[in-house]
């Protein structure tokens, strides 16, 4: 890829003289900043901004390997062609009337992916705004030049992004108000070729990146990329548009690519180790706040120690810090007693630390950098949280000593910033300078502290690894449509999962004989061929608490079942908590399995979490831990705690079967009883792919 | 309180011709922009800028209503007492040194609280930044003159804000932003008299005021402020510094005053129809919006046409408003067809609309104009969502016509905006200028969207009204400490309020009658003098469910007891859902009633919600409508609906009973059983205060 980042030449098929015009635009960008030579494709000129213009890319000279493509769409194929026989090897296609535009456009789109093939010249795009690298300052883009108007603000972020447009202006945004840094910003466009799995994989290994956003609206290589990120070493935020319904309707309509299901692609990010950002500036704010703090120490629990020129906000922190779930530091007594030092006689010291009247009293720099150096040698405290202030009250710090502290200890500080307009500007670009990402809200500066201290588990233990025993596999092999509840706990105890006991009876006293040997109460259903709601259909007698009742719910069933099916009888389970788990083939991500809570409140909470399968035990442990009710998990009121090693055990079973067994579209085990702490499948169904 | 906003002459105590004093600061700010006359005070001096300066404020000459302080705190006393001699009819003590600053600070500022309470002479602060009215350029704080540098912009916000430094350097930022305009900042200190509740009400009145925002850490007046917000015709948004465990801590070091319960507070101020913030820039982001758009039809439900020029931001905001719970709008058939006429043959019309390949073929201000009129007309359209750039791309629209378009529709228009940085800040100020806030990012503008169309359900209807019975009261008269499960019954009986049929009894005989009368199975309850925790002490026997087993029960019930207390016996009620209501006395609202989920996902979701005694019929309604998971009370799996109307009766009789009677400072009635929808009180507790 690496033709596509520094290429030797760029050949610029689609130049022109006319100012107005996209094709003006990427060479007055390339002019800018790229270093190499730069050949003008145009037969109607001679120059172009005193540049050569050549006549078609074969007669560009050499050293070329990049062409940038920006002529109409129906043109393309025929200029790819050309290029991939000049030799050049990769093709940047910025035009757009693809896929995007409709069925002739999506012929065209084809062709593309053809000529790839047929020639091995990579592509990237169409339909996109190509690569800005703003450390290089290389503008291979037809982005409107009022980027330079400041001056390109260089990084170590790095952005791939699924929208051309929103790319570009998002990038202006950025560079002209100076205060974010950028790496480099690639817009993937239509993806014929080059996506997002190409770029990351570039970027993870990129010197100049230290964090990696990305904004996408289908993940279509859904396990190559995962792998690419639980790989990657650097920190790497998602922003995943289309997760709502409404937005899925509109990825729809935008990128003709199908947007996973929310909460399977949430569960696939979180096990892999990304982050997950809901909206563009928040993606770049923890982006940029990552690559600063990539080396906390993993076990930081991310106390935070607050240091203020204002009660208020002191207060307003404190309350976010709680509602992400982060604690407050307790200062040690010594921490205490060193910032006391600097205090007036009157005031105590405590979390958040106002340091206003002590400020008046000995000055902001003095005594801000003396709480800051004995907060950042207290034990207790994993972050400093500075609030300052800039161009009046005095309180324009010099954080030189205090940024430099706090790299020593590997304790990442943060600053929130208000201030006059220019002077907050300047001081927020001086700050960051020294590593300390400064923000101008409470509320995103606590967002970023999160993000560095939520534990990113990337596991490396072996996924899955319970063999999947042939006899299962042969019962799936031998089956079609929907296997019964019977048969599906059938397969499932094959894999060694915990069913509950049961039998198909023929007769009223087969069933009353396997009742009195488990134990009334016992649970009569029936089971019709080809159905899967049983309750609804009224198959089933919850309950049965004696040899007469047994009797009645037999007659009364037999009755219902007209003759057709089978009765199956187990003893009645009760336990507390039920949940649900099961498996699904989700369009992107392949094998998945879910684990959330059952009964009326599953319908409530909509508790339910998701992993990609094969699953390492640590991973099943992690999505136990993503249920929002997880708390119900410990015991309640003297009951058992639910045994997690067992709960996970079952689902990296039902990971792995998912996995043996591509025939298996969906699994469902409702209700998973825990019984005394154990889980025990109580229902269960499992649908087949069609043949 | 006009002396305070619109004095006709100010003296000006402690002003300094010393340029790093605040003394001096006051003095600048009044000469910038004051139109009134001027009298520094400050035996030392002759002149200061220009000005004759007094030896004191006995020297003063009228006009002067209006005393600024700031001298030391020790000598404020005396001064205040030399105002209220001349005649001055308000003062501002910008002096800190007071209650935040240790046991000698508050000594005096009891002084001050008797001084105005003999006096007459109305105090604002101590401890303050005073006022600053953007409007008609009054600075009457010694905010640092850094927030002239801009220019004030003026603004129909007003904000009442509990923290000086912060509403200082707050002002100063949003000023000389220059994009969100302000009428008036009221700082109000330590409020020894002048508080939230006289700016409110004076806010209220204010020609110059549309919407008020206040940072409130304690609201001491609970009562009165929520009695304000709900007469109050203009919105009001809150943001309540402390509402966390550690933020309450730092709210107690920081102003000596309680903060409440945060689901109290957000209960009551719910209930007066107020919208809750959770940062400074965001609450003051809902005031403007709101500001614009307090005229939005109560019915109108959100449902909002987003016109974009970016596929992804519009399915990023799609994905938010749906996170929100605001529905994306259908457009009619006539809409689309009408937007179709811009777009380009191969591209389908739909909600996001993505106008992007209609700009490049029709222009941006045509293609924005045409759609955003034929959503503006669609009935099934209650607001427009803009995506637009600024500095680039040939987006900046003029938006005049379809502002006027959507003021003669009543229906809110609202600006996302991306661009280059200058460009941007006068595209923002324009637009706004306009009636069209404009937000820099999508989740902010989704918040205010929101905002809007939260119906704000300021109850008008006469509350509570359920005559507390005279027995009840007499119950409750004639006792102390902690009324057991059988008394507190007994009260809640007299109430009204439905309770389980029980009888103490006193022999085994007796209880298998009321068994034999109510029906088997009943449960069997010892209630021991002054114990609350029956289960916790074994204490408690469920689902007896025959003579035998009652027998047993009695027998083990009556040796745990040791011929202490009482037995009780009910019918075992089985029912769902299982609920938790109950009453209590807070600090800063009083009687307040509380409805929540009951049984084990109580502790685990904490799904409690308050609201202020006495309570109106809607009140208990609204209340019940915030609970979490009020999805259960609709029934399910054919169960029958909760009785909401009944339900809402209880809770308006226990907020009638928490009302008349004082003595009592808590009831808990857990669980309260729904059986077949009727809500029921199956074991309460009624906690008396200490006599």
């Amino acid at each position: 890829m690496q033709f596509f980042f520094r290429p030797r030449g760029i050949a610029l098929i689609g130049a022109t003289a006319n100012s107005k015009k996209g094709g003006h635009s990427i060479l007055f960008n390339l002019r800018q900043g790229f270093d190499g030579p730069v050949y003008p494709v145009n037969p109607r000129y001679d120059t172009i901004l005193d540049l050569a213009c050549f006549p078609s890319v074969a007669a560009v000279p050499d050293p070329v390997d990049l062409a940038i493509v920006f002529v109409p769409g129906p043109k393309v194929p025929e200029i790819i062609r050309q290029c991939a026989a000049r030799g050049i090897r990769g093709a940047m296609i910025e035009s757009s009337g693809f896929a995007e535009a409709g069925p002739e456009g999506q012929v065209l789109q084809q062709e593309l992916v053809a000529i790839a093939r047929e020639t091995g010249i990579r592509l990237w795009g169409p339909n996109c705004m190509g690569l800005v690298d703003a450390r290089r300052r290389y503008v291979f883009s037809f982005v409107t030049p009022t980027i330079w108007n400041e001056g390109l603000t260089p990084g170590k972020v790095s952005l791939i992004v699924q929208s051309g447009l929103l790319s570009g202006g998002f990038l202006i945004d950025l560079m002209t108000h100076g205060t974010t840094g950028i790496s480099k910003v690639c817009s993937v466009g239509n993806k014929v070729d080059v996506n997002e799995c190409d770029l990351l994989q570039y970027l993870a290994e990129d010197p100049d990146t230290e964090a990696i956003g990305l904004y996408l609206e289908a993940i279509p290589e859904g396990r190559r990329f995962l792998e690419l990120c639980r790989r990657c070493p650097k920190p790497i935020v998602v922003l995943k548009g289309g997760k709502s319904p409404g937005g899925a309707r509109a990825a729809r309509s935008h990128t003709a690519s199908l947007a996973g299901n929310g909460a399977v692609v949430t569960g696939a990010l979180a096990q892999a180790g990304v982050v997950e950002a809901n909206g563009f500036k928040q993606m770049v704010d923890i982006c940029r706040t990552l690559a600063e703090f990539s080396q906390v120490r993993p076990e930081a629990l991310g106390r935070v120690a607050i240091l203020t020129y204002s009660g208020g906000s002191g207060i307003i922190s404190a309350d976010g810090l709680h509602a992400l779930g982060l604690p407050l530091a307790r200062l040690a007594d010594q921490t205490l007693a060193e910032i006391k030092k600097v205090f007036p006689d009157w005031m105590p010291v405590s979390n958040p630390v106002d340091l206003w009247p002590a400020v008046e009293q000995n000055g902001a720099q003095a005594v801000y950098t003396a709480a800051a150096r004995a907060a950042l040698a207290d034990p207790e405290v994993d972050a400093l949280f500075i609030h300052t202030f800039s161009g009046g009250f005095d309180l324009d710090l010099d954080l030189k000593e205090v940024a430099a502290e706090a790299r020593r200890r590997s304790k990442p500080v943060f600053c929130w910033l208000l201030g006059a307009r220019e002077a907050a500007r300047r001081f927020q670009i001086d700050v960051q300078a020294l590593g300390v990402p400064v923000f101008r809200e409470i509320s995103r500066a606590v967002e970023c502290i999160k993000a560095v201290f939520t534990p990113r588990i990337r596991s490396v233990e072996p996924a899955g690894g319970s063999a999947v025993p042939e006899d299962a596999k042969k019962q799936i092999k031998d089956a079609a449509g929907v296997l019964n509840e019977h048969r599906a706990k059938g397969v499932l105890a094959a894999c060694r999962i915990p069913t509950v006991a049961e039998e198909i009876v023929a007769y009223a006293a087969q069933a009353d004989a396997f009742a009195r040997a488990h134990g009334y109460p016992v649970v009569l259903k029936g089971l019709m061929p080809g159905a899967v709601h049983k309750t609804e259909q009224g198959l089933v007698r919850l309950g049965i608490a004696s040899p007469e009742a047994l009797a009645t719910a037999w007659r009364e069933l037999h009755a219902a079942m007209d003759g057709k099916g089978e009765i199956l009888v187990q003893p009645m389970l009760r336990g507390q908590p039920e949940l649900i788990v099961g498996g699904l083939r989700d369009g992107q991500f392949g094998a998945c399995v879910m684990c959330g809570l059952g009964g009326i409140m599953a319908e409530i909470l909509d508790d339910a979490a998701f992993a990609v399968a094969p699953l390492s035990r640590a991973d099943a442990l992690t999505l136990i831990g993503r249920l929002k009710t997880r708390a119900l998990l410990n015991g309640f009121r003297g009951s058992t705690p639910v045994d997690r090693q067992a709960l996970a055990e079952i689902l990296v079973r039902l990971g792995d079967l998912m996995t043996a067994c591509p025939q298996i579209r969906e699994i469902d085990i409702n209700p998973l009883i825990c019984v005394e702490g154990k889980p025990v499948a109580v229902d269960a169904s499992i649908i087949l792919e069609k043949r």
